[in-house]
């Protein structure tokens, strides 16, 4: 495992220098470290890169880090992994990802991840994205998620890209049976020229299922950023997406989410606001003895955490 | 003018009989009356079915009745009306559309309106829309709006569907300039196996324009409802857009609103709410005396008011 991907690791994915439990560390393409549990069992995907995971039904209080690096230019790493998760299992998954390159080749991570939570399957997801390095190549992260819910499931997606990515595109696909819950808090800092695009697909397809999507963004620089959201409720059920945004010096952002209630009983919500921080928020923070640029820091810090 | 236009136009144009002031009613295609006045001049447009209306700079108080009715099946009414409106006029245009049929022929209206408000022009714009006859043809209403705002201009369009229209598309395009302002309020309501959709687009072009669109519909029966809007703020400026619905029977409704903020002040928000009307709203009125249907008509009429 190299210098660079010692460094990643540390700001994606909580590594202190080694992981408790099931892990594996995934460079430039290839496995740099691998570890199951009794409960978690991780394996090579046969016929593709990446990972099979399962999990145990009633495993509790177990934590799986499968963080990817990818520490030079002239990389385009895609990688599957798939997440079968027991019955009654209650899981937390860290997946975070950095992309470095010091030269002008481009560093650019895919993955693909799907989870199959079982009945009462809980899954708390972590994933921090993060850019590095000097170079003028391009450092892109897709991630693209699919979750299917069975009854009773419940989902936690905690992401958050932390900056320096110039390029990334999030798709999100979930479909939840009766009384499963996703729960999705979104944060991406882009700045620069950087350009973010963020969809989300979300099908409330049985009874009493319910999707609460938090998405905030902060555009600076020359930098913009797309969000897209779907939330289709075929039933009796309980959605709501929410989409804040940040916009300091020339930043961008454009927020079309849509709501498709098909069932009487389907009771959807969205919200949206987009602007720049309020005067008076600084100004409060200015008689504290703040600088402007320090009280707009701790503002968007606030805002982000 | 037939017994039917007579009816129709006491449905949606505040007909008892005579106009007052300016007006043009349309009827199956045809003038079926016209009057200009020295502020307020109707013209036919030349190479096109429809009218070019003028109204004089500075006039106030005025109001503009342009109805247009459609009392038999078989008729496809298409008209293109053109308003300039001058410098610091305010005025009152009254837009009402009833389409009838009693045989198996379609009925169907499109208007295409044209607004050019001049400087500090303000126009208040009233249309209700109906459908009414027991023939087996289909009801069409397909109104496209097109305004352009001038600096310190307003347009505050208020629009209702009452009912009976089988299937409607509604197109409102607007361009505001610095301080201009654009309110709309349309309230659409949907039954059997009817089906509208909305469409607006607005661009905030202009310093310190503003808008404020609030759609509300009721989707009752089988019918279907689709909201679609867009607000582009390429300035500073503030824009607000709220669609809420109520599902009843088997309704069912799709919101899809977008944002687009490409300037640091540009200060974008939107509200969407869809679902049925709460339990204990119909508790209440019914522990007034009234039966659940009651209850629920009284609802949907404060919402619709």
């Amino acid at each position: 495992m190299n210098r660079v991907t010692d460094e990643l690791l540390r700001m994606v994915s909580d590594f202190t220098g080694a992981f408790k439990g099931a892990f594996n560390i995934r460079e430039n393409g290839e496995c740099a470290g691998r570890q199951s549990t009794d409960n978690i069992k991780i394996e090579s995907k046969p016929n593709a890169p990446g990972l099979v995971v399962h999990i145990r039904p009633g495993t509790k209080g177990e934590t799986v880090y499968i963080p990817a690096c990818v520490t030079q230019g002239n990389i385009n790493d895609l990688v599957y992994n798939d997440f079968y998760v027991g019955e009654g299992a209650d899981v937390t998954i860290v997946a975070g990802c950095g992309v470095h390159t010091e030269d002008e080749g481009e560093a650019t991570h895919n993955g693909i991840h799907r989870f199959f939570l079982e009945k009462n399957a809980r899954i708390v997801y972590r994933e921090k994205h993060v850019g590095t390095g000097g170079g003028t190549g391009q450092k892109r992260i897709d991630p693209v998620t699919e979750a299917t819910l069975a009854q009773g499931a419940s989902l936690e997606m905690d992401t958050v890209q932390l900056g320096g990515v110039d390029e990334t595109y999030r798709k999100t696909w979930a479909k939840l049976a009766a009384n499963a819950r996703l729960v999705v808090r979104e944060r991406i800092m882009t700045d620069g020229d950087e350009h973010a695009r963020t969809d989300f697909e979300v099908t409330l397809a049985g009874e009493d299922s319910g999707c609460d999507l938090v998405s905030r963004s902060v555009a600076r620089g020359q930098s913009h950023q797309e969000f897209y959201s779907s939330i289709k409720g075929l039933t009796r059920c309980a959605g709501h997406s929410e989409c804040d945004a940040i916009l300091a010096e020339n930043g961008t952002v454009t927020a079309s989410p849509a709501l498709e209630a098909s069932h009487v009983d389907a009771a959807l919500i969205h919200e949206a606001a987009i602007g720049k921080i309020a005067g008076e928020q600084i100004l409060k923070l200015r008689t504290l003895g703040l600088t402007e640029q320090e009280a707009e820091e701790k503002i968007i810090e606030g805002f982000l955490r």
